[in-house]
């Protein structure tokens, strides 16, 4: 059968991970290629007790249709615990929406803003699932060049004065995805205030940022939103439960209505379950101490992946990342995919960085590892065993 | 702010029933709007075991990211249960993917089908859930004549003959939203051959396909589907709860492999908690059995509606729906809107029919019931207010 699929579909490329992941099942591989919170993570007794309170006491909250914005509770616990991270410009009046993670929250804005042929700009390299939204509504993506401490301001008002079309800016300020980076204090102000001057909205999206084991917090961005122009996008993923799929966006009463909207069109509500459990959790526990917790194990996995990446792969460079799950290598060559085929073969999986690029098809000479799921002789092994293919790489 | 949304969002309209259900909160309020499984529809014993035993035997399962295609164990039960219901023709491949909600596998296949300004054929009056799903991928919305059988064959063929860029075709077959109207065998199969003639992909959304309580089964168009034509989308929401959000699609590998990575960018995956606790319970309790125990509800609820209608509505026509939650019912007046806005006065939720037209600015003489959520008390009382509505509303 000849299918008449949609442009859109046809723009979407099969995952790079995906096509170096296949065949890759034997027993002693080494995965740090993923993007998976650390098991030890998710607070499992807590769940246990809690899950069969809310099981009778919230039964018909849990089985029944809820609201699209959803369930009031956690929207207003999820609200009280965002002013205690930030404060916002006064009268800044916002309004939050609980979504199936943080992706659909970008999506949903995406539905609510883009039409077919506008560009969205974004870091480059960025979060791929994120780039494969925009290519998913035919948006043109244009990169912005960035360094060690966020995307270039120049370069984003060059973009913005030239690109006709210009609808969305797409910032992870965080310990991005992939490189790590975090954007200054500086770097963020001079971003917003580009998107006044320009009339740009902007989505900061925040999953990892509850991740931080070095250094001082920043603010969000959307601390400085007196306009309503940020969509600032949330997860429980990392810091509670990657596969309760809870995130949410928070933004202007207008943006909010039209996120609830296309909400309603994409999946009529989140599943109610874990609404109430995340709710009962943040009720009865402590989530910052839990937080915390989180925070102090991947310090500790981090620092001894950069004492492998150190030891074993000193031909290359990096930024020391102050959260997030990834540290993103730099190797001396100016195509790493050959490098990453080789590992594979070794049974080591890592991300090549042109996964990541807006540009799919151009070389990158970085590569991706994560250290939150590999177990620490599974890291030690594996930087051993990147070290060694390293070497072949560059003798070839 | 001045916001430059998408097109698309322009399209989409605030429902009719939320205008309606505006400061509708007395406590003596009648619901007779909703579309909502009956709370007795959900087996909460069962979950409440069953949920003890997986949280501790499949904590890693239910609480890590998962497979965007769904949680492989549901996948085959699902399959193996849709076997047990109708058969395929020889060689015709399927696949099937977790989906959050039916709503969702709609709103998939139109992600892969739909570009702008593309045809959507549909019933008119049709679910409107699903209507606003192709207007936010701004398809043109054509409807196709009907009755009490199912839609015209011959009108649908003059529509694929004259219309450009029709890509899909829209059929609830079962106890149809709102009509309440089942398909007959007879134009299930016409409406496949007119679909094979002319190369349209058609969506079968069979939410309440299991929900029939009078009459033979009928095979699923899906079941002489020996060109991958067809997209049938399946729910739990209605026979196991509706706030799991657990739907699938069942198409074709190609169809399906888009749906997948569709799925992978809006959401990344289907809630694990509830894919697992469903998979348990068709494991280890009789799903049939407790389909057949709503049935039975629904039997009930549905004869004292007709009842209730019959004697308090007597100026009124509607076609005995075989299941299904709804009744639909003709006034003899060519907008029945004031007549739903008396009722709400009267603090009786209906819905009225335009809410569920392709054109919904033309004027509907008919309103939607719903018999699943009232209870028998409220119903009678509600259908008595009715009629005294309508006499006001013929009076006038």
């Amino acid at each position: 059968m000849d299918y008449a699929f949609s442009a859109r579909m046809r723009a979407l490329r099969p995952s790079a991970i995906r096509e170096i992941m296949k065949n890759f099942n034997s027993p002693d591989r080494i995965m740090l290629a993923g993007g998976n919170p650390a098991a030890e993570s998710f607070p499992l007794k807590e769940i246990r007790e809690l899950s069969a309170e809310i099981l009778t006491d919230k039964a018909n909250e849990i089985f029944q249709y809820g609201v699209s914005e959803g369930y009031v509770p956690l929207r207003e616990a999820v609200l009280a615990r965002l002013s205690g991270q930030f404060s916002l410009p006064q009268g800044a009046g916002n309004e939050l929406v609980i979504t199936s993670g943080s992706q659909q929250a970008v999506d949903l804005t995406c539905r609510a803003f883009l039409d077919e042929n506008d560009v969205v700009l974004c870091e480059d390299p960025s979060y791929m699932g994120a780039l494969n939204i925009f290519r998913s509504y035919n948006a043109r993506l244009v990169g912005v060049r960035g360094s060690s401490d966020g995307l270039d301001p120049e370069h984003l008002e060059e973009l913005l004065k030239t690109e006709k079309r210009v609808k969305l800016l797409y910032v992870i300020p965080n310990f991005q995805n992939p490189s790590g980076v975090t954007t200054s204090l500086e770097k963020r102000k001079a971003i917003y205030a580009l998107c006044k001057k320009y009339g740009i909205v902007l989505i900061e999206d925040n999953p990892y940022g509850e991740l931080r084991f070095k250094g001082e917090a920043i603010p969000p961005i959307k601390s400085f939103d007196d306009e309503g122009l940020v969509v600032y996008c949330g997860s429980f993923s990392k810091i509670f439960s990657a596969g309760i799929r809870i995130g949410f966006s928070f933004a202007s009463p207008e943006i909010s209505r039209r996120i609830a909207l296309g909400k309603q069109v994409a999946d009529v509500h989140t599943n109610s379950y874990a609404q109430v459990l995340l709710h009962a959790f943040m009720q009865k526990h402590d989530l910052d101490a839990h937080v915390r917790g989180i925070q102090g194990l991947y310090r500790q996995k981090a620092a001894l992946m950069l004492e492998g990446v150190r030891a074993n792969l000193p031909e290359c460079s990096f930024v020391e990342p102050e959260g997030g799950l990834f540290v993103w290598v730099r190797s001396p060559r100016e195509d790493a995919f050959p490098f990453c085929v080789l590992a594979a073969k070794r049974n080591v999986a890592i991300v090549p960085g042109s996964a990541f690029a807006v540009n799919p098809d151009a070389p990158s000479p970085s590569f991706r590892l994560n250290f939150s799921t590999p177990s620490d002789e599974q890291m030690e092994r594996g930087l051993k065993i990147l070290g060694e293919c390293m070497k072949e790489f560059l003798k070839s």
